[in-house]
Formats: structure tokens, C-alpha cells, sequence
């Protein structure tokens, strides 16, 4: 009942493209911690994984009929054509994602194994399903 | 200890800005639901408040020095010169917005009253922080 819900096929754009630059920026700081590039702090792992598992429900509201394309970054024509498969990806993901929270309050060890199996099921949407 | 760091001050502009596009494809939602134009549904306007409320705490780490702008829409100097002002500004807003799930699961009446209420303090900030 939360989901978004647009007037025009730029404005569904808009929405995802933030969606997903929110939750890079989130997954990101937990990606530093997991990766040895920041120190581990289990406080703001936390709440970066509350965050980007929050927001991991709110992007693909905007994938809207008519507004695949052919540049880098644009979703292709099969995630309508294939749709099941793609609401799979998204759910997988999710799915991993609110993992994150619980991991990141285990450790660092945790955190890692965690942000691993998340950061996979981006990756293998964004194989099949964006222009590279 | 979950506020976005950035790399570059246009990372920090692309963030804070995708913050608020989300923030107001949700608080529209409820805006519709208050002002008429789309029908109430308790369900509805509780889940999207619940998700302007979470977003509401994220945009402000954006606003990082050197990334004011003379463009409308762009944050005026003053949000650093003055930005014991500009903080109570989002601290109000994220009270307010704070209040809307309740008032949601409360019925229309009180959700007219607290998207008006919540939707002064976004006025108050951009009357005075955004180059109009």
C-alpha cells in the first residue's frame, strides 16, 4: 500500500534512480567496514543496514512500463519481459539485505559474510538486467 | 552514527537530493489523501508516513560546506552561515513528520491536520534556505 505511484514515466525514473542512490550510499559505508576500509563499528553498521533495508523495499515502484533504454545504467527491455524473474532479483535482495542488521550487530566476521551474499544478489540484477 | 559520508561535495548533492525526491513522492501520497484528491485509506497513508518519517532523518548529512548554489531549487550560503537556524528547521520537520503515522491510523480529519502541519516546516525551510 506504500508504494509510490506516478504521474508521468520521468517522474518513475526519477523515484528509483533515487532509491538505489540512497542505498548505495548506505551499502557503501557498510561495504567500507566489510572490506577493512573503515574500522568496524557495530553501532553504525547497524543502523546503515536498518537503512538501506528500509529503503531496499522502495525502488521498484518505479519500474514502469515504457521506460527501459539503451544507455549504461538503464534498465533493459526484459525486466518487463521477463518480469518474474526480475521480482525474484528484488526479492532476493531484499531478502539479504534485512540480514545485514542482525549480522552487523554478530561482528565483523558476520558483517562480511552478510554484506557478501547482499552485494551478489545486486550484481546478478544488474548482469541481467542493465545495460553494461 | 548512520549519516552518509561522501567522497566528493557532488556525491553529497546527488544524495541529499534523492533523499528529498523520495521523501516527496510519499509525503504526496498523503498529501493527496489529505487534500482530496485521492481517496483515504488508513493502510495506505500509515505505511507512507511510516516511510516519510524514516526518510525524513537522511537528506541533512548532504549538506556539506561549499555546495550552496545561485540556481532555483539550490540551498542558499545561509544554510551554512546560519546553520544553528537550519538544523532546528529539519529537527521541526522531522518532529512533525514524526507525528504522521498516528494521525494516519486516526482517520482523515487527523491526517489533513498533520500534513499541514508537517508541510509548514518544508515551506519554512525552503522560504528561507532555498533559492527560489
Amino acid at each position: 500500500p506504500a508504494a509510490a505511484q506516478f504521474q508521468k514515466p520521468e517522474d518513475a525514473v526519477k523515484y528509483r534512480k533515487a532509491g538505489f542512490t540512497l542505498m548505495a550510499a548506505h551499502f557503501g559505508r557498510l561495504g567500507a567496514m566489510a572490506q577493512g576500509r573503515a574500522p568496524f563499528d557495530a553501532a553504525s553498521a547497524t543502523a546503515n543496514a536498518e537503512i538501506v533495508a528500509s529503503l531496499s523495499k522502495l525502488p521498484f515502484a518505479g519500474f514502469v512500463e515504457g521506460t527501459s533504454g539503451t544507455e549504461k545504467g538503464q534498465p533493459k527491455p526484459n525486466v518487463w519481459s521477463d518480469r518474474a524473474k526480475f521480482d525474484e532479483g528484488a526479492r532476493k535482495m531484499q531478502e539479504e539485505v534485512a540480514k545485514l542488521a542482525a549480522a552487523a550487530k554478530a561482528g565483523p566476521d558476520a558483517l562480511k559474510a552478510a554484506f557478501g551474499a547482499a552485494a551478489g544478489t545486486c550484481k546478478n540484477c544488474h548482469d541481467n538486467f542493465r545495460v553494461q
